[in-house]
């Protein structure tokens, strides 16, 4: 056997041995950034396009899930389902959500992988008409959890 | 041997082996939310005393601890301290603090202890005299870790 062919039999090698690690990309923490930022990313066409169950998709669906708002702490997913539904009534209430200055926090785990996430940020909504909810400009800070692999919201602080 | 040496070894038994059973107190969510409870309570006396540093020392001594008030995101153990000493002069200006509605619960965790926990609640402050902080009367969420056997607040939302 030639150098070439050993020099093509050790590429091979590496490559496989590369790509059989499990969970090594799935594990790093930039990639787990980037699963809250594309949850976030959906949260905000989902909005946009007037669609608050489909915004709701990243809430953890248990009765335990937290909406703490300016005046009231909120508790359970068809509860806050019913007062988003309430506070902005149509998609012109819903407006344009932007947001800004997001910073996603992996908390750390004494397991292997992180479960927990800190994301803090502020919205703003673009809008012509108002219902219940009144505030256009906010600041806001989540905390995610990791289960079966997807990333949900268990607490949401807006104010 | 006879029958009362025999209880007495048994009873010396029961209590070596509870004794030895590491843990098994500590990790019990009752006694973590009295843990989290009693830290909650000091903040009460320490601020109650002027003491801001002893309020401080519930919170994670890191740079990654963050304070979510009305108007902005302030990250860091020192500059959150900083911003308390500013906003809270005097002994009169922080006036006398109660907590109301507190709700602790303990986040699941897929080692065998929990090491996060959610805090939500109101505070009022009792004072005559205010100084850059205007709010007596609010709400919060605290997002709470447990390292090294002590509960600390690694997020903290007043609005």
């Amino acid at each position: 056997m030639g150098k070439r062919w050993g020099r093509l039999i050790l590429v091979l090698l590496v490559g496989v041995w590369s790509w059989a690690q499990p969970g090594v990309k799935a594990a790093s923490p930039s990639t787990d950034k980037e699963a809250i930022r594309a949850a976030i990313d959906e949260q905000v066409t989902a909005w946009n396009h007037g669609d608050i169950p489909a915004f709701m998709a990243s809430y953890e669906d248990s009765p335990e899930t937290t909406f703490v708002g300016t005046a009231s702490v909120n508790k359970g997913f068809a509860p806050i389902l019913e007062r988003y539904k309430k506070s902005y009534a149509n998609k012109d209430q819903m407006g344009t959500l932007t947001f800004s200055d997001l910073d996603i926090r992996l908390l750390p785990s004494s397991s292997s992988a992180p479960e927990y996430a800190l994301v803090t940020g502020r919205f703003h909504l673009d809008r012509t008409t108002k219902g219940t909810a009144t505030k256009d400009d906010g600041i806001f800070s989540l905390v995610w959890h990791k289960k079966a692999g997807k990333w949900k919201i268990v607490l949401d602080h807006t104010s």
